[in-house]
């Protein structure tokens, strides 16, 4: 079955917003062995927008659209939705009654302009919307299935999520369909390739098997189908257990496990405590530490050294030290991890010193050369790292290459 | 003229990598006065790319697909651009000899595969490629002007602002063009529409202005056609002089300009050095601040104090003002900047406290309860910001506030 997802909106179309929304949308529907052949976008304009549904329709079994279900003017799919499928407006009380519900909760008269957000298309079902007034709106006719949802991220989560992704899911699949995602670090995809190829080669027709490479390391998917749920499971884990067994230790999560969420969990199970020193990456790497809620429970402190006089001050980093190797060293992330650790008291220190350029760069240390580290009870551990000559590339990975030491740290692999 | 942009690859498709090429493309466009309608994506399947190309073709005058350009199997967008056209590819001598040259400058023997890339279609006119081996690829005809480009952002990047821009400028305006951008921040987009409505509700008709809110701040476009250069330039630049007369406290650049660029002009200009304390926003403003090139010039050192401990050892907190107070308070704001400033020795201290959520809120300070602080030789600087419940959104428009009052207290403006 074909998927097209259509996103609506001035905002999008001018650039000015970027559309993440169709990109959450496939990988939820890639999670239930549905794939997106086409993504369109247009602005607010009705007959554009009728266009481009028609057009979908005509080329996908399942059409999904994304915006302009707010309810002021500019707002007006619901207008172009109607006109495609040839229904009229009909007021739908039970949709009315659950946002006027949630303004009294608030304590707040719901303002008359919510009134529209009750209009749906006759015949449509509604998918629920549990934090805003635009719900979702679902048609189903010619054996196509048309999906309209509200443009505001959050909300089009929680509707695809709780609604709209179990509701395809019984819909779609004849029998049943299993999902792996294991999530590697640490090595790049062509040398996965090879450790696996002998396992990967010879799978049988009912799993389908991808790299998804990112900066922060690449996801393994397996997508396993079969006539009961047993005949899609066992094969699915049975893949993934051989793939455990060969690149198990690039491997730190699975499904939406983030590297730096099961970094926060093995502390807590731990009770131990992080503190991080930053050069290049000047706090983003703390900041990705604290994008966890709860992170405060673990994360102690950082100190963001990027003068010299700051490594020694904050850190105790040996003047010498820096004079002889200079301050983007091995000796001197090492330095850096163990101050941090002892100057904040805490279980472990992280460190990372680089040149992330576009200047800065020597013959022997060219721009992208970046040294991480941390100290722990157990002692140092330090790694050179050869990144690109792009500034904001090599902040992102040095910071991903830094959350995996740390968790190998703390699982005592290496 | 309408433009359509085509994104082309698996990973867009799929959701793995979200599209930031066609929002790249739009703007810049727009910036030469050329709207984009329409937006599409295909995945690497060459009938489905022939079908959106002829399609594009048919809607629109300007076609621009972004993506499938390198040189191995699964880049097979130039497969699709000869058949729509009904061309061959052609060797190209120059192309190949660019490449050859990078190569050797590196001291790389040319890997043979790149041999493909100076495959083009017969009759298209290249638009050279500085920091790759994909060059753009520019075919006229019916009226009709069609561009592929590489799908390697940066590398896209730099083709359309130095080769497509300018080529796209002298081809479709008949008349002269002038876009003003002026950034604002710190004040919200109806209330900036409230203070400026009785100029902009009587703009004559060669003369579009635009809000284009965003998390940073609300950004101000101008965009004055004329006949000839003047006519087209004084319009616009009275309409910016009008506007900076009444909003220019709110307005910290223009064009391309960052509010962390402005600031670290302003702090290379006067000399001046700068040094941060975080706590909620752990890094990130720092983090921001020295994702400007040469940053090391002004940016002495951050600390990232998300325990107690830290904000008393790392900056002198009065541990009673954070009894007193709490570790969210104006009081430890005001008191953590004064604390930077003097430990770091630098000219300003910047600080950010607050609950980012979704957990700490109490009654009294809710979550979203954020302050900044600044402190210069003049005193000291504070401010309340009173944001939402979303812990990421919380955490970007705090640096964005922080940053502008850094803006306010350099040029010592209110």
């Amino acid at each position: 079955m074909d998927v097209e997802i259509i996103t609506i909106g001035d905002e999008i179309i001018s650039g000015h917003t970027i559309d993440t929304n169709s990109a959450y949308i496939a990988k939820k529907l890639a999670d239930i062995g549905l794939w997106v052949t086409y993504k369109s976008a247009v602005g607010d304009e009705q007959k554009r927008m009728e266009e481009a549904i028609y057009l979908a329709l005509k080329r996908a079994d399942i059409v999904i659209t994304t915006g302009g279900l707010g309810p002021t003017d500019d707002d007006i799919t619901k207008r172009a939705i109607v006109k495609v499928f040839k229904r009229n407006l009909v007021f739908n009380e039970d949709v009315l009654e659950d946002i006027r519900r949630r303004y009294d909760a608030r304590g707040i008269k719901m303002p008359s302009i919510n009134q529209n957000q009750a209009l749906l298309p006759q015949g449509a079902v509604y998918l629920p919307n549990r934090t805003g007034s635009a719900v979702g709106i679902l048609i189903e006719e010619d054996k196509k299935i048309f999906v309209a949802l509200p443009g505001v991220p959050r909300e089009m989560e929680i509707i695809v999520t709780e609604e709209l992704s179990p509701f395809l899911a019984s819909k779609v699949s004849k029998g049943s369909l299993r999902v792996i995602k294991l999530r590697t670090t640490g090595i790049i995809e062509s040398a996965l390739a090879e450790k696996i190829m002998h396992i990967t080669a010879k799978l049988p027709e009912s799993i389908r098997f991808a790299y998804l490479p990112s900066y922060g390391g690449v996801d393994l998917r397996i997508v396993s189908f079969g006539e009961i749920k047993e005949s899609a499971d066992l094969p699915a884990e049975e893949l993934a257990k051989q793939l455990r067994e060969v690149i198990g230790i690039y491997i730190y999560g699975e499904g939406d496990d983030t590297l730096e969420g099961v970094i926060g969990r093995l502390l807590l199970e731990k009770n131990r405590t992080l503190a991080t020193a930053e050069s290049c990456t000047a706090g983003l790497l703390a900041g990705q530490i604290t994008s966890v809620a709860g992170s405060s429970g673990y994360f102690e402190r950082g100190v963001i050294t990027y003068s010299n006089r700051s490594k020694i001050e904050l850190l105790g980093v040996p003047e010498n030290i820096i004079d002889t190797y200079g301050a983007v060293s091995i000796e001197t992330a090492e330095a850096m991890a163990a101050g941090i650790r002892e100057r904040a008291n805490v279980d472990y220190g992280v460190s990372i010193t680089g040149i992330a350029g576009p200047d800065g760069g020597t013959e022997q240390k060219p721009v992208g050369t970046v040294f991480i580290a941390t100290a722990s009870k157990n002692g140092i551990r330090s790694k050179k790292l050869n990144l690109s000559k792009d500034r904001e590339i090599n902040r992102i990975r040095s910071v991903y290459a830094a959350l995996e030491l740390i968790r190998r740290t703390i699982l005592e692999i290496d």
